[in-house]
């Protein structure tokens, strides 16, 4: 682990460079585990090839001297609209783990978001750092239990929740688990008073349907959800929409922010990126509704792409878990001032002094490539 | 050969891995035949990147607890929609060769065709298994010999007939050749009783038309032999239709169902690829003609693209033999149980309880990538 | 050398096995030299590319038993549409050169092309072969000589000229001048009797314009030279055309056939494939025109597929050369059998009984891919 | 470095063949520093890839033997339409530098474009070599400093002023830094005068914003340094042109020409390449205007594509630097002689006597491909 600053910043030139050093220094079975995804990887390299495939015209002579990326969410004013995505089980890669990542994100003024597996219970992380932070849901079997973790959530003074619809079957990537990796077995800290009810199969059913699915989320669930939520005055954003009906849908019922997301590519393979699906999604649901893009971000220019094509603000998942890994808090910290580096260099070069200014005139149309 | 099953659930993770564990214990030659294709193998790989090509567009948040992957045909209860393929010479990968292939696909209450060049007699195999079974004719040079082979399937409670249309000239892939493989030389036991007539050619005679060809299935005789076999009341199956005309003039000639395939990509290379040419063909016989897909399938997510692109059903080739060669009748099993759980998985991430509900909504169109 | 039939059949299983046998057999810099195309060799990869694009559509059980691959060009047959390209210095490659050629190709009833530079005179091997031969003429710097070949051509009973329009500047493949290889030095035998007349560039004249290209063949030197020719009563074929409108102006001059060709990617680098220029070739001159494909054939299927698109018989150039080099006149003739079976091959796949049911409907189109 | 001529001759083929001989010679840092292109390296890559897709339509038969490639701007007459670009700090790659480069480009009579950041002063480059020269202009942070180098380069007798404005921020190649590259600290020779004011950034200020961009070039000061030049008589050209609505704003300022151009892919990553902006551009500001095209160029087909997409002339970057490091002076004047000569090979085989010939004509267009 990199505990000096001046190391740190010769060795990170590009916010990519974080996984080149993660990879020279984790464990090659977590390593594939955190770089991996499902099935043949198709939805993996789609998220990172939407961005390459993408012609940004730039835009000099500007006058950007007063530029700025601050972006404001319901009066909370962020540095750049990056959010660290929850990813699970962060004591894998350090050992203060999401305490580490929110203090890093709380550094540099930008949001985390905590995952339901994390490594300390969201009560913990909640008092460790005071920064911007939404906790972030599975589904639990027991509805009762789900709920029970809202309330924790808006008891330890979490701005937003999160839940996640698009994974009820979760794969480890195929790579991972030749070399190796298995989870963690012990119930995370968050979920420790919630003990999985045992699912009995008859000889003729499914371990998918009968098994898995008869306890996951759905709309009649999911809807009981955000009212309770709602209820209690918490605010409620939706991660893992590919499907602009789906999208539609979700802003009938409320809901405060969607994040158009296929997982990082570990959910179903052969998913489009959620690049291609975002331009669909924000025709779907207008100008007005809160939009995040998470998957396949690798750098502020992407960012800026990402935003181009309809984003508000962006989710980074496996660049925060290398930063964690190589230098921790202030890894990520490192991370998040390098993304928004270059994500400011990208608006200078395209003539934009803030983001209301980055819209898709910035992008030569395919009918122009 | 693996025989413990803990063993195989460990190193099997996705059907996919079959085919490395195979490669490593087949001789290379033997490896190359079957994997192989022919030409440039061409067709071959168009077989694999058509797959790799579809968008599927999930749809989570279904309540899909009563789901299901059952297929039902002429009142018989399949627990998938996958056959074995017909495959030929079977013993060269297990001594118990289609016995084994058989007994895997009863095990799991899946369908299998069986190959006119199987290494046991149609009469062996029927008898050691009470699953699901077809028989698959490839046409003899005396049109009395064929007929005799459909008479002998249907006293054997063979339930279809599958006549393969596409490969009169049959081409060993190039690779194999060249590592010294050789096809066995003996009558396949099927074919015993009937020698090949043998062919003299005149001097300014094409060994390929005068010679193969005037051997070789042709309308005319096909018509004849769906007669023989209408009358003896076995359905008919047609294999190796990528042409929508010619599916549509086998329809007019009342066949059972369709199989479309380029035979793996073994048959006339440069063809298009069969999930390239399903929607064409399903488009022309119209919804109510049963379609199998074959050529290409690697896994149950595979499986659900072709359903979704209009077939019924799908074929399994290559995967079926590595499965066997690997752990026979278990191996064999234990392959199309996985295929199952992949396939009900994308069900399930698709928001499908049953096949019914696979359809084209569920393919981002190309219009939109 | 390979002089033994049952040898050389074993290691030729298909036409481009010639390639692999010459590689292993001829010197780095000469094997270079042939297989090198001009500047980058993107011409070159998309000649192959532009083949390996193209989707046939089957077409079995069509009965073709009474098949044949035989061409008929003005009363002379030939067992199929294939003709040797001329190739310059083939004794580079083999002592009999363009003897054993010409005998390969009398074997085997197909038709044989001279060069101009050929290691024999154009006299020799007329007298060494009784097939059918045309002789390839590149333009002399004066006019008159150019003319004593085409009268001494048709003294020696060549059946047509073939005049070549698309390299006045020839280049070697880098890679060869890079591994040293040279042509060459001594005046060709067809040319013994026609020194070059010296050029003097004046100071700010270019080695190109008033060098190469003052000596080169125009639209007035061309319409002379096939107005002499068919004053001789001989044909006249036009080899390298890729542009539709120059196709069009070579027919109003009364050309007998055009040769589409971008010189087997030796010419002008970043020139279109010749089978992507065929189709809008003949759709220029119409159906009436007999038009030859070179460039870019490797196996019988590619020439199915070059009559598909538009042609009525092909060139072969690099694989001529290459069986040339592995075993002489026997091995010209075993790949003109080869190439012959795998065409035969291909239309029996196709249903295809003659060359005339070679078309366009064999092609999945590209609306349709 | 090769100081023989001959030996010169026998190692460059073509133009690139100065790319691979530089490989061997320069440092690893210094050589990734000149090959490689900011971020991803995308635009990079891009700049290659749009030359290569290119289809040129050969049209042979025409009479070019008075040919000439010569261009002739406002009465001045250069041997081609080819300009060195301006390439910063060239004493990293030979002692005589961009003196060396100026001789070498006056010897085959092109012009030269001297960068701002010159190892010689623009009074010495400008007294060692009679040929027609441009001075490029980096603007300083005070405009009093950019008007004075006008000044300097209209008295020392540069004929235009050539004004960049894509690079208000410049990053060196990823690979380069990794390496240890790093530029001159130096202030260079033109700017010793001009010491860079100190930017001092409050807590809350970007050091992309409010440090760098504030003393960037902008649409105001650039119409102040246009007035100041025209007033001084001096042309002006500007630099680093993409986006067509720019284009149209430049030519209303009187500018005398457009370099459409992404700097090399050294600027913003993902910018389009500058060919596929050229008729875009073109058409944007009509035919008069005077366009040239920088980026991409690595032979003289490239320039004959620049041509007949709409360029008047081109730039050449980074083969210039490895002509001066291979050889010097004599290297440069070599490498502009053979793009010479592959313009004109191409200008032969494409039929055109004169730049004037060279349209869009000799493309294929897309719809054709």
């Amino acid at each position: 682990m990199i505990t000096d600053y001046q190391q740190l910043q010769r060795q990170v030139l590009c916010a990519q460079d974080f996984e080149t050093l993660a990879q020279t220094q984790l464990d090659e079975a977590l390593f594939a585990y955190i770089a991996g995804g499902s099935g043949r990887e198709i939805s993996l390299q789609r998220n990172l090839q939407a961005f390459s495939n993408v012609r940004l015209l730039p835009n000099s002579l500007q006058n950007v001297a007063q530029g700025s990326s601050a972006w404001y969410y319901k009066n909370h004013r962020f540095s750049a609209p990056i959010f660290l995505a929850p990813v699970a089980h962060q004591r894998l890669l350090n050992e203060q783990a999401e305490i580490a990542s929110a203090q890093g994100a709380e550094a540099i003024e930008q949001g985390m978001i905590l995952s339901t597996f994390s490594s300390y219970s969201l009560e913990e992380v909640a008092q460790a750092s005071a920064g911007w932070q939404a906790f972030q849901l599975y589904h639990q079997p027991r509805i009762e239990d789900s709920m029970d973790l809202i309330r924790r959530a808006k008891q330890a003074g979490y701005q937003a929740l999160v839940i996640t619809v698009d994974a009820p079957v979760q794969s480890v990537s195929l790579q991972a688990r030749k070399l190796g990796f298995q989870l963690p077995q012990a119930l995370p800290p968050n979920l420790e008073d919630y003990p999985n009810p045992s699912v009995e199969l008859a000889k003729d059913e499914s371990y998918i349907f009968q098994g898995i699915m008869s306890q996951a989320l759905n709309w009649q669930t999911l809807t009981q959800l955000i009212e309770f939520a709602k209820n209690l005055e918490i605010e409620v954003w939706i991660k893992g929409v590919l499907n602009p009906q789906q999208a539609l849908r979700l802003q009938q019922l409320g809901v405060d922010a969607l994040i158009v997301s296929n997982h990082g590519g570990r959910a179903l393979d052969q998913a489009p990126s959620s690049l291609q699906m975002l331009p669909k999604i924000r025709q779907a649901v207008g100008a007005e509704m809160t939009i995040l893009l998470d998957s396949g971000i690798r750098s502020g220019q992407d960012i800026f792409t990402a935003l181009a094509n309809g984003a508000d603000a962006v989710m980074i998942g496996r660049l925060q878990v290398y930063a964690l890994a190589v230098a921790g808090a202030l890894g990520v910290a490192h991370l998040l001032k390098v993304l928004t580096e270059e994500l400011q260099m990208t608006m200078a070069l395209c003539g934009c002094a803030s983001l209301h200014e980055i819209n898709a005139t910035q992008i030569l149309e395919s009918a122009d490539v």
